[in-house]
């Protein structure tokens, strides 16, 4: 993995407004020697991998079934989303804001060990019948039927089941959380409302408040003026290599005219979300090869009434770093690569 | 790795009260898959550790030494500490609240690319002159000098360099941030006060507040009433893995009698910490061979006046698990493992 360098010597302080935290940008870092061979993911002999087309029964059964225009007709399905066999979450979500109550208030002594149930939903959405590894190996009508898939299932948690919260992820790679191989990614419905997420929908509207503008039209707007941190633009979309970036190369995308709902996207959109997010994933893959990576696609929660103040976008981020003692007792990143170095990196990577 | 289940089917939420953040524990998530391979560090071969004894020009010159009572007149040193030759954080910290100001508040407006320069220091604990691994290889009276170290260094830039914020903290292992694979430790002090120490603060100052007493005297009186999720205890402090865990097998270690600053403990009760600690990582170790691990020194701030609300803590965890998209989008994290069953694997490990 290659890691370039601007030509700073010594560390910056940057402002992440969006999440009130100063981020260390530290090139300097990247000289210090490393005493380990890198990893790379081996996958293990594992008899039958329950994602692939044939093992459709060892996962419970399918919720949504998504087949390409072009399918014979022995072809069940090109993309497939199932409860999660394991899941994080379980239950029925409601509106619920039991979680963000202060624990127990004035009554009695403060309780140290509050607990609750959790509910929601857990779901994989399998993106092909193929045991492929990255969405970068899928033909663009495929990853065009995953990201219905993504809206479907948003809308369906947040609009039909009331959910306070649904995020829609990918882990890829073993450094990224990922257990499985085959291509996936999942949604997490819940009751709860995280909170980096109450915190992102606080200070958007703090933004709103102040500035009368959303946080992220601006931030569009100051970004296509400056210029160097755009990774790539489409009519409706732009990437970007966020300017206080907590991790290398992290790639944002948003719709450049303000829009709260991932999940009311229309058709032509969507597929504009798919191809470009499609497109970072073969960039990240050309600059870091074999480097783990997670995306994010970051929707109004449920539980925000309205919720027009909200800018969704899409995160998606390759493994470069780890998270070490310093970041744990702290939240303060230190991130060894410049957004304006990572955005040119990845606009040079021919795809 | 073996994680220990305990009977739950379903995911719990707990309330972690200090940091104000729910954390999800899913001990049903350990049924899993697993595609992938484990890790297992491989070291480089490297030409000459950086750290090892006959190599100190390698490194900045020593800004503290420590030598063991039955040394040899030919051992120069049993425990150095070096300023890091590739710091994240340089330059002269002072008492600055320049970081928590609103970004440029009610002048113009909101500027969405504040920055500024960092001050303070970056230094390096080598444990031993001998390449060594972890800390647990260590003898006692050995472990004794590095907490040594650990309370000098603190003392010196909070104290006399007056940083606002100074920490100790361990990376061992690629998946818990190290680089090199000799024993060490590394401390950073900064004129900035990351967000989750300026949290943590405001909640102890909270809980004293509303409760006139320390939250972590409730917790230790609480934790050591409810006895299971003590792991060892000594006269003076406690190791306990919290209620609230966010991560799989975390001890933190306090004192009982309430004390805000490690940085003026005793020498008898610096060496009670350094016991104690070294057997919870020799604990960890029997329980997880192999497994990277952190641990982190929160003592009081030093732009925190006087400070006494603060209790001081030491916390130390395992890599057992990744940190993947959904927690990167949430801050709200999956812990597979309860910590009742981790106090429990922890206690029966003989060490």
């Amino acid at each position: 993995m290659s890691i370039a360098r601007n030509d700073a010597t010594t560390s910056e302080l940057r402002h992440d407004w969006l999440a009130d935290r100063w981020v260390i940008i530290a090139p300097q870092r990247t000289e210090r020697p490393f005493d380990f061979v890198h990893y790379v993911d081996v996958p293990n002999e594992i008899v039958q991998c329950p994602f692939c087309w044939g093992c459709e029964s060892s996962t419970p059964e399918a919720v949504a079934k998504y087949v390409r225009a072009d399918a014979r007709p022995s072809d069940k399905w090109s993309v497939r989303v199932v409860p999660n066999k394991f899941p994080a979450v379980q239950g029925r979500p409601i509106i619920s804001s039991a979680a963000d109550e202060e624990p127990n208030g004035s009554v009695d002594r403060i309780d140290l060990f509050k607990r609750r149930e959790l509910n929601g939903g857990h779901e994989v959405i399998v993106e092909s019948p193929l045991h492929l590894n990255s969405i970068s190996q899928l033909a663009l009508e495929e990853v065009h039927l995953v990201f219905r898939a993504y809206r479907d299932r948003l809308r369906y948690w947040l609009h039909e089941r009331k959910a306070c919260y649904a995020v829609v992820f990918k882990n890829v790679g073993q450094d990224a959380g990922a257990s499985l191989v085959h291509t996936h990614s999942q949604l997490i419905a819940t009751d709860l409302l995280p909170p980096d997420v109450l915190r992102a929908t606080e200070r958007m509207q703090l933004f709103k408040q102040k500035e009368d503008a959303c946080l992220f039209c601006r931030m569009v707007d100051d970004e296509i003026q400056q210029e160097d941190r755009i990774v790539e633009q489409t009519t409706d979309f732009l990437a970007f290599c966020p300017f206080a970036s907590r991790l290398p190369a992290l790639i944002t995308i948003v719709p450049v005219v303000h829009e709260s709902h991932f999940e009311t996207l229309d058709d032509g959109k969507l597929k504009q979300v798919a191809w470009l997010t499609h497109r970072m994933v073969r960039r990240i893959e050309k600059c870091y090869p074999q480097a783990a990576y997670n995306f994010v696609i970051h929707t109004v929660p449920g539980c925000q009434e309205g919720g027009e103040y909200f800018h969704w976008r899409l995160e998606l981020f390759p493994r470069l770093t780890k998270v070490a003692g310093f970041e744990w007792g702290s939240d303060c990143y230190i991130n060894p690569l410049a957004p304006e170095d990572a955005a040119e990196n990845l606009r040079s990577a021919g795809v």
